[in-house]
C-alpha cells in the first residue's frame, strides 16, 4: 500500500508536464512499472495463486511483451497474440490428443512430424512480405503455443487443463495491459502521426531557409555551417515512410479520442507525407546542384531566389501549423495567388536570363535551382489542394 | 527416426535449387522446423526431462524467439537475450533474497517496489533511440527475467535452483539455434546486403530507361505506361535505408564466410547506398519537372538526352554487376572520359539553347532535366571513385 500511494503521488506532477514529448516517455515508463506491479499481485495473492499456480508467470510475460508505446500498437499486438495463442493452442491440443490415441513410440514421432511440418509452414508464411508486415507477431506466437502444447502431449495428462489455465492467465495479463494502456494517460498513435507530420513541415521549411542562407545570401565561396545536418533532415523525411505507415496502421485501431473520430482519414496523412518526401527529394537535388558549381549567383538571381525561398518556407510553416491545430489554412487563396505570381516571375526571369550573356555552366545551375524552386511551388499548390480535402 | 530420414531426404533437393531467393525462404523454414524438432527431443528424452522437467519449455521458447532469417540477426538476438537474462536473473535473485531477509508483509512490498522502479527505468531506457535500435530486445528480456525471478521470491525457496535450471535450459535452446543457423545452409546478412545493393543499381538503371522511354523517346502527349510503379521503385530505394543499416549491423557480427572476411567494409556499402538514394531523389525530381509541363522536346534535345540517359543506365548496370561479382569496374577510365565528354556537350548545348528562341517555360524544363542528368553524372563519377576504394 505504501508503494501504491507513491504511484499516485507522482500522477499530478506528470499531468502538469504532460505536453512535452520527453515527459510522454516518462509517463509510459511509469505506466509500465504500474502494470508490472499489478500483474505481480496476481502471483502474490493467495486466492489467485491457488487457482493458477505457476501459470501466473504467463500473465507476467503477456504484460511485458504486449506493452507498447501507443494504444494502437498494443491493441494490434494483443489481437495478434490472442488469435495466435487460440489457433496454436487449439491445433496443439488436437495434435497432442491425436498422439495420445496412437500411443507408444508412434506418439513421439507423430508429435515431432506435426511440429516440423506446421512449424516450417508457419515460418515460411512469416517471410511473405504482407504477412510479415502485419501478422508477424501472431504467427510467432502461433508457432510457440503450438510447440509447447504439442510436446506437453508426450507426457500428457490434463492437456486441456494446462491449456485453459494458461489461456486464462494470458487473458488476465491482457486485461491489465489494456487497462493501463487505455485508461491511464493513453498515448495515441494518431497523435504521434499528427504531430510528426506537422513537424516535418517545419523541418522542410527549415531546410529551405538553410539552403537560402548557405547558397544565396552568403554565397561567397565559403561553406555552409553543417551540410551533413541539413541533408540529414531531408533524408530523415525521406526515410520516415515506414514509421508513418505503421503509425497509420496503429491509428486505425484506436477508439474515438480527442479530435480524431473513427474513420479519420489517416490515408490522407500518408499522401501528404509522400508529397513532403518529394519536396525533400527536390531539396536534396538542389543541394547537389550547388555542390557541383563554384560560381556566385547574380544579384538579381539572388533576390528572386530569396523571395521564392522565403515564400515557400513561410507557407510550409503555416501549413504545418494548420495541420497541427486542425484549422483550415486561412490564406489559401492569397497564397495560391502569390505562388502563381512567383511562378510567372521565375519563368520570365529564366527567359531573360537565358538570352543574357552569362557564360559557362553557371547559368545552367541557376536555372536548375529556379526550376527546382518553381517545381516545389507546383508541389506546394497540390499540397494545399490535398489539405483542402483533409480538413 | 522415420521422420529424421525424411528431413535428410529433402536436403539434396534444396541444395540443388539453393540460388533462388524464394528457395532461401524455403531453406529457412525447413531449418526452423528442424530446430523445433531437435528442441522437442529435449522434452521427450527421459534423461533430459528428468533433470530439467518443465523448464525444458524455456528451451523451446528460446529456439522460437531467437531464430531469425540471417546468421547475424540470430547472433545479435542471442547476445541480447544472453546478457538480458543474466543481468535480469542476477538482479532478480538479489531482490528475491533481499526480500526473504525482510520477511513478512514487507517482503511483498519490497519486491513490488523493486519491480516498479527497475521496470520503469528499463522501459524508459527502451525509448532512448540509440538503445532502442540495438538493445531493445535485450532490455525487454531483462525486464521479463527480472520480474519472473523476483516474484518467485515471494513464495521462494530454491530460487537459485530455479534460475540455474532455466539458464541451462535457455543455453540448450541457444545451442540448437546456433547450430541450425550457422551450420545448415547458413543465410548471411552480408550476402543479403551485397545482392540488395547490386540490384538497386539495376533498378536505378531501369528507372532512368523508363524515364527516357516515357518522356523523351515517345514524348507526344500520351502518358507513360505506369508512373506509379516507376516512382515506387525510386521511393523503395529511398526508403531502404533502415533495412540496409540493420543488415550492415548484422553483417558485422557474422564470421568469415564466402568472399567476405572480417572487417569487410560494410560502411562503404552504406555510403554507396546513400549515393544511390541521392540519385533516386534526382530521378523523382526529374519526373516532377516532366509532370508540370506539356510541351514536346526539340529533336536535338531528345537525341542528347537519349545519349545521356543510356550512358547513365548502362554505367549503372555495369557498376551493379561489378559489385555483385566483386570485380574491378573495368572500363572505368573509358567511362570517366565518356562522362566528361557528355558533360561538356550538355553544357555547350545549354548555352546554345539558352540563346535560341524557345519560348515559355519549355526551355526551363529542358534545362532542368539536363541539369539533372548532368548532376547525376557527377554523382556517378563520385560513385566510381568510392567503388575504387571498396574493391
Amino acid at each position: 500500500e505504501n508503494q501504491k500511494r507513491k504511484d499516485w503521488g507522482c500522477l499530478p506532477y506528470i499531468a502538469q508536464v504532460l505536453q512535452a514529448s520527453d515527459t510522454k516517455k516518462l509517463v509510459h515508463a511509469v505506466k509500465f512499472g504500474l502494470a508490472l506491479v499489478l500483474v505481480s499481485l496476481l502471483y502474490m495473492l493467495e486466492v489467485v495463486h491457488d487457482k493458477l499456480g505457476n501459470n501466473a508467470m504467463w500473465a507476467v510475460m503477456t504484460v511485458v511483451v504486449l506493452t507498447e508505446y501507443t494504444v494502437g500498437a498494443t491493441v494490434i499486438k494483443g489481437l495478434n497474440r490472442g488469435v495466435g495463442t487460440t489457433l496454436g493452442g487449439g491445433l496443439g491440443c488436437f495434435v497432442a490428443m491425436l498422439a495420445q490415441e496412437i500411443g507408444g513410440i508412434g506418439k513421439a514421432v507423430a508429435i515431432g512430424m506435426s511440429i516440423f511440418i506446421l512449424g516450417a509452414a508457419a515460418t515460411y508464411m512469416r517471410l511473405v512480405p504482407n504477412i510479415k508486415k502485419k501478422y508477424d507477431y501472431g504467427v510467432l506466437i502461433f508457432i510457440l503455443t503450438l510447440s509447447l502444447v504439442s510436446i506437453s502431449g508426450v507426457r500428457g495428462n490434463e492437456i486441456i487443463q494446462v491449456a485453459s489455465d494458461r489461456l486464462s492467465s494470458i487473458f488476465m495479463g491482457f486485461a491489465i495491459t489494456a487497462f493501463t494502456s487505455l485508461f491511464i494517460f493513453p498515448l495515441w498513435a494518431g497523435d504521434e502521426l499528427h504531430s510528426s507530420l506537422a513537424s516535418q513541415f517545419d523541418s522542410i521549411a527549415q531546410s529551405i531557409e538553410d539552403f537560402l542562407d548557405d547558397h544565396i545570401v552568403q554565397a561567397n565561396g565559403k561553406k555552409g555551417t553543417d551540410e551533413a545536418r541539413k541533408l540529414s533532415t531531408c533524408f530523415s523525411v525521406l526515410t520516415s515512410k515506414s514509421t508513418h505507415e505503421s503509425l497509420a496502421n496503429f491509428a486505425r485501431w484506436e477508439p474515438w479520442h480527442g479530435r480524431f473520430g473513427f474513420q479519420y482519414p489517416w490515408n490522407k496523412y500518408l499522401e501528404i507525407a509522400r508529397l513532403l518526401q518529394e519536396l525533400a527529394a527536390n531539396i536534396i537535388t538542389a543541394e547537389g546542384f550547388m555542390k557541383t558549381k563554384l560560381e556566385v549567383c547574380h544579384t538579381s538571381t539572388k533576390e528572386l531566389c530569396k523571395g521564392a525561398s522565403s515564400l515557400l518556407a513561410g507557407a510550409m510553416r503555416e501549413l504545418g501549423g494548420s495541420i497541427l491545430h486542425m484549422k483550415q489554412f486561412q490564406q489559401q487563396d492569397i497564397a495560391g495567388e502569390a505562388f502563381q505570381e512567383m511562378r510567372a516571375e521565375l519563368s520570365a526571369y529564366i527567359q531573360v536570363h537565358s538570352s543574357a550573356t552569362t557564360i559557362n555552366h553557371s547559368g545552367a545551375v541557376d536555372n536548375g535551382m529556379k526550376c527546382s524552386a518553381g517545381h516545389s511551388m507546383f508541389l506546394l499548390i497540390s499540397m494545399v489542394e490535398i489539405l483542402d480535402r483533409v480538413q
